[in-house]
């Protein structure tokens, strides 16, 4: 008999429709003789959809992907500075609202240079981290607001709401990754401004790293870990972060390690009462949009990501491994298709 | 008649000491024929003032500065971990203090990547831009606080504050600047998140481009802003953003234009009210302290910013031309004060 995982797909927009299409081949061919069968329902979400119907994510959308067993997207968010979409904050109504409602409170994004990948720096030396970001606190709440909007006087308030409870558990899942990694763990924060919530993230690090005594831990303030980035990105192991400061340093760390073209993502609920989500960490580029430019191996990284979380080990270290193939391989321009042909010829291997 | 500047020195905790050292150096010998006269007072401030006296700031220090014309100031900071300072916060009790209580409301960092200086980026291109950074509102405000601390059911808050006035006067301030270099403006920020306050930083910098209309407009997210600075960092010419996001940017493009041994800053109250305070923008590095292995040039330059910042025009970039030279002619590792004496020797010519 075999096992079925019912996934649910939402491309989105822009490129997020283009590498989705490429990283569902990759899914479908790794899988192919495998006794996991995927029953994939595609959500057709996003700044298109809000265009043609004005919905963002009804709560009938919520309630059918929340059955799935793991969600897989692509890319989310219309062209900028569109008059129709002025009002619709996509991110915040369809993508930060599945990370909320789903629980997501592990943001888990690694940043690794593979061989063949070029990045901006001279010496990058040996990258390979992972940034455990929470995902369902901090400034991302959505708790502020204004009064007297739009006049001289106008004051917007953004509160950043950070729990105990929230920064444990994300604490212990990055020191149980800490243990199956090198042993380091960095934490990152702002205590010497952000005295209340920093103080309380430095003292749950504190105490879940008695629990560790074989885990070297170690903090630095958000901006002194951006240097370390550019400067020494060999030091880091594991990267525990509030929301908003792991949203900056795994754009950087993508940048470094040859570019948000190649760093995935999963926002995982590791208690499993919801499904988790893969998604690349890029966003949905409308100026490249429908002309095959875009790299779909963040996207197919994703469902690397996806493979290992749903257990599935050996097809998760053959995506890998046909990934690592290609980008060392890799010469000229390809179109994004034929991206996805070459990482599926690489799977035979 | 000469012209009396009463400058407040504060050369703070490690290396600020032995950097400020050279930076005195420098304005005595730019300043000795000069009809400006330096009146100085030295402030002991810091973590070494906290551990005699058990005062961080008093009344009468802040009301004593706040009667000189221009500060200079070091870097402040303890031993990290030094468990007799576990209660004291240096950085908000003296230094953000500082900015609050005058009113710095422009903290000026420009970022250049001088001839002979190399940092981390493989093909950094030409790099000059400055970045103005809000001195007195945003996350930095201080209003934070917790409940049931050290509790597991502790929640702890930060608000960011924004006024649209500080927001406007610190933007007029960067198309000011604009229109003083290259006529390129970029605002950083987060708006798809921190709508509120994003929002009403977009709509103020909208409102301000449109009685500029020479100056070239663009946003982007801080998270992309940070590619963009490894990537691509030519592009920028003035980047204006609030307190938390300056603070990460400008650590980041000090590491890539050579280390932040080389960023200096100006804490700007342009209106005049209050002194302004120029100062590296490193830390007090307590584990090189004392050995004579600091880079004084951010120092340095901030005595140029300075010099500048009183319309001491010629003297600024006398200091300036001073240390672009010795920067090209770098070559071994040199004390302290041997890059103080050459950026002397170098006034001359
Ligand atoms: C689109 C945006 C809301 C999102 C975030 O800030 O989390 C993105 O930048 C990311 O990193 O996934
Ligand atoms: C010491 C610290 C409070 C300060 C800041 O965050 O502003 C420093 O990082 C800076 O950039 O001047």
């Amino acid at each position: 008999m075999s096992r079925i995982v019912k996934l649910a797909v939402i491309p989105g927009d822009g490129i997020g429709r283009e590498v989705i299409a490429e990283a569902e081949r990759v899914l479908d061919a790794v899988t192919a003789d495998s006794e996991v069968v995927f029953e994939k329902t595609t959500f057709s979400l996003g700044a298109g959809r809000f265009l043609e119907t004005g919905d963002t994510l009804t709560d009938a959308d919520l309630e059918s992907i929340r059955a799935h067993d793991a969600i897989l997207l692509g890319a989310v968010g219309g062209q900028p500075g569109d008059p129709r979409l002025k009002d619709a904050n996509i991110e915040r109504g369809l993508l930060l609202r599945l990370r909320f409602e789903l629980d997501h409170y592990v943001n888990l994004r690694p940043s690794k240079l593979f061989a063949g990948a070029s990045g901006p720096l001279a010496n990058p030396g040996e990258i390979d981290f992972v940034v455990v970001r929470e995902g369902t606190e901090g400034p991302y709440v959505g708790n502020g607001g204004s009064i007297r909007r739009g006049t001289p006087q106008e004051v917007a308030n953004e509160t950043s709401v950070n729990t105990a409870f929230g920064v444990e558990r994300v604490v212990r899942y990055a020191f149980d990754l800490a243990e199956r990694r090198s042993r380091r763990l960095t934490l990152v924060h702002k205590t010497n401004v952000l005295v209340h919530a920093g103080g309380m993230w430095k003292r749950i690090v504190d105490e879940v790293a008695a629990e560790h005594p074989d885990v070297a831990v170690d903090y630095l303030h958000v901006d002194a870990a951006t240097i370390f980035l550019v400067t020494d990105p060999s030091r880091f192991d594991v990267i525990v972060t509030d929301n908003l400061f792991g949203d900056i340093l795994t754009d950087l760390a993508g940048a470094v390690t040859g570019g948000i073209g190649l760093a995935a993502s999963g926002n995982i609920n590791p208690d499993g009462a919801f499904p988790s989500m893969f998604e690349p960490v890029h966003g949905s580029a409308p100026d490249i949009a429908g002309q095959q430019k875009a790299d779909p191996t963040a996207a197919i990284l994703s469902v690397a990501m996806l493979l290992e979380h749903l257990g599935l080990r050996d097809e998760a270290a053959r995506v890998q491994r046909a990934v690592e193939q290609d980008i060392a391989a890799r010469e000229g321009t390809r179109r994004t298709s034929e991206i996805g042909d070459a990482v599926i010829a690489g799977l035979q291997a």
